[in-house]
């Protein structure tokens, strides 16, 4: 039997704070019975909510702190004024104690990354961390990383993503060799930024294992899922997420304008209302929740600051499945296949001596 | 009364050729009879399509071209087969001449851009071109630039286009100072890139006439249609494009999966069928039609290649507003203001003797 896994919960992160953090560990509980938590927050708040939770309640124990980022704190504020004390920064920091096998948040992304990166450090031979989403497309979901942790890449940081991405995509859709494409803005191969051309150029060349090089996509490819990993600078990536969430947004309000024009619509809507309810939940930018934090020393997964008790729950068993399917060994274990398989080619093309 | 504008049409480009194209300029001359056309491409062709429109051939004459630049040829082999007996290239050419007051085409957006570049030049003072798009939004109607002319940009370039945009606003909402925000990945002024920021505080600072800064705006303002124009460089922009095509593919997708589930659902589209029909529509992406290229000494129009009569009627009465309400005037003014205003700054902050 496996040891449980340890989760360290920020319970006042989100726009819901602690009541729906611990409905959602108490849904998490249940599907996957072999964890346990460490709630971080409020004892005062957190303790008489655990109550109605009492599977929940053995399973948990709570640490108090001080402090909770707020949702408006930008990181810097989040990181000068009292951080040690913060719930989310001592959840990231169980992790990095060794007490927890990961950290979960739904609060502010910028104070989650910032604190992350400088708690966990990033892994050996990664420079820089990376937030990786969901994305629901035609075919199912794809992963798309960067989506905002940082700006800019070079060739090399474009590989890590790929790698990064791939680790995560072989847990996620359990398969062997996931297929990896770089957004651009267009499939030919002279088309786009040097450092995305020069990344295909080594992806293509050096052929690494658990991962199938598809080439360049498009923006549309996006919703298509042509791949199941697309790999971009955090920029374009942050855009591209926001964009895809305000277009779903902006669809969801002309179709309900739409049905509301006439009786003949508002009957049909009501005789289709089955159909409309399972389009919302489609439609639904949280229903894929748990963006994951890679390349840092630990697992932490970001939930939306939005997201439902069902939602959060998500979240949680993404953190869940990222360390039981050991995301951190297997993106190891990738990065030392691409150095050996690009080990060669740097050799032969090294100046004679 | 104003002299006819001279309106030079690709008659070869897009999905379906002269077959629309005329029919297209047919509309258009009903809406706007102060227009008259120059059609290039493969008299064969198009002289047996013109007899249907007797109103049309009055006010149309046939430049026969020798060859058709395809969807598919890529920009390079675009501009090294022939280009010059093309009927895109002789439709650029006739605004270089002169002879037309704006080119119109469907074809291919790579070799149009690259075609026009080399045919009309930029601007005095502009060092780029761009491509302007009308995005549809909540509140009606946005112009994106650049989604995709050219990638990257100094805060000099995203300045230039916010310039460019505006003038474009002032005629297509007439308005007299349109609202300009820079795409981000956030709205507070220290958050992210270094260009964009400069470009900000070059926007905020100088206050040009005609045009509001509005500050940074992030991807889901796209949509919501938070201000006239969006500036972003033509990587981004075009990624950003691409991706809200690509998830309103996506969501009608869903939608017509959801309709079709049970006989009720079926039957509840019945009903809405009229609502549907207008959202179909609102969600079609040729429906604002007319992408303008910016920065170049000539008006230029890309028509999407799929474009039907209807929606191609829309690109050219693009045209015809641009050179009616004088697009390029307008942007010369704007620049010059925008020297002006800046002039003193410099002075200001150059060092001492």
């Amino acid at each position: 039997m496996n040891k449980d896994v340890r989760i360290a919960l920020d319970a006042m992160g989100g726009d819901h704070g602690p009541s729906v953090v611990l409905n959602a560990a108490a849904i998490a509980l249940v599907r996957r019975p072999d964890v346990e938590f460490i709630l971080f927050g409020d004892e005062k708040a957190i303790a008489p909510l655990l109550t109605a939770y009492p599977a929940l309640a053995r399973k948990s124990r709570i640490v108090h702190c001080e402090v909770a980022v707020k949702m408006t704190d930008k990181p810097s504020q989040a990181l000068r004024f009292g951080r040690r004390a913060s719930s989310m920064w001592l959840a990231i920091d169980a992790v990095k104690r060794g007490e927890a096998d990961c950290a979960v948040s739904a609060g502010n992304t910028g104070a989650l990354m910032a604190m992350a990166k400088i708690c966990l450090r990033t892994m050996a031979q990664i420079e820089r961390p990376a937030i990786a989403a969901m994305w629901p497309t035609l075919r199912g979901e794809s992963i798309v990383l960067d989506v905002g942790a940082t700006i800019g890449a070079d060739a090399e940081h474009l590989v890590d993503l790929a790698i990064m991405g791939a680790a995560m995509a072989r847990i996620v859709f359990d398969i062997d060799s996931p297929t990896v494409g770089l957004l651009n803005v267009g499939v030919e191969e002279i088309k786009g930024i040097e450092e995305v051309k020069a990344a295909g150029r080594v992806l293509r060349e050096t052929a690494l294992p658990h991962m199938r090089y598809h080439g360049f996509v498009e923006g549309d490819d996006l919703g298509k899922g042509t791949v199941d990993v697309i790999v971009t600078e955090g920029f374009a990536g942050n855009i591209a997420l926001k964009t895809a969430e305000g277009t779903a947004k902006q669809i969801g309000q002309y179709l309900r304008d739409a049905l509301n024009h006439s009786w003949a619509s508002r009957l049909g809507y009501c005789l289709a209302r089955d159909a409309f309810r399972a389009l919302r939940e489609k439609m639904n930018p949280a229903r894929v929740n748990g963006g994951v934090f890679v390349g840092l020393d630990g697992v932490v997964i970001k939930s939306h600051g939005g997201a439902d008790a069902e939602s959060y729950a998500g979240a949680i068993e993404v953190g869940y499945e990222m360390v039981r399917q050991e995301l951190l060994g297997k993106i190891r274990e990738m990065i030392a296949q691409a150095n050996e398989a690009r080990a060669p080619a740097a050799t032969a093309t090294a100046p004679a001596p």
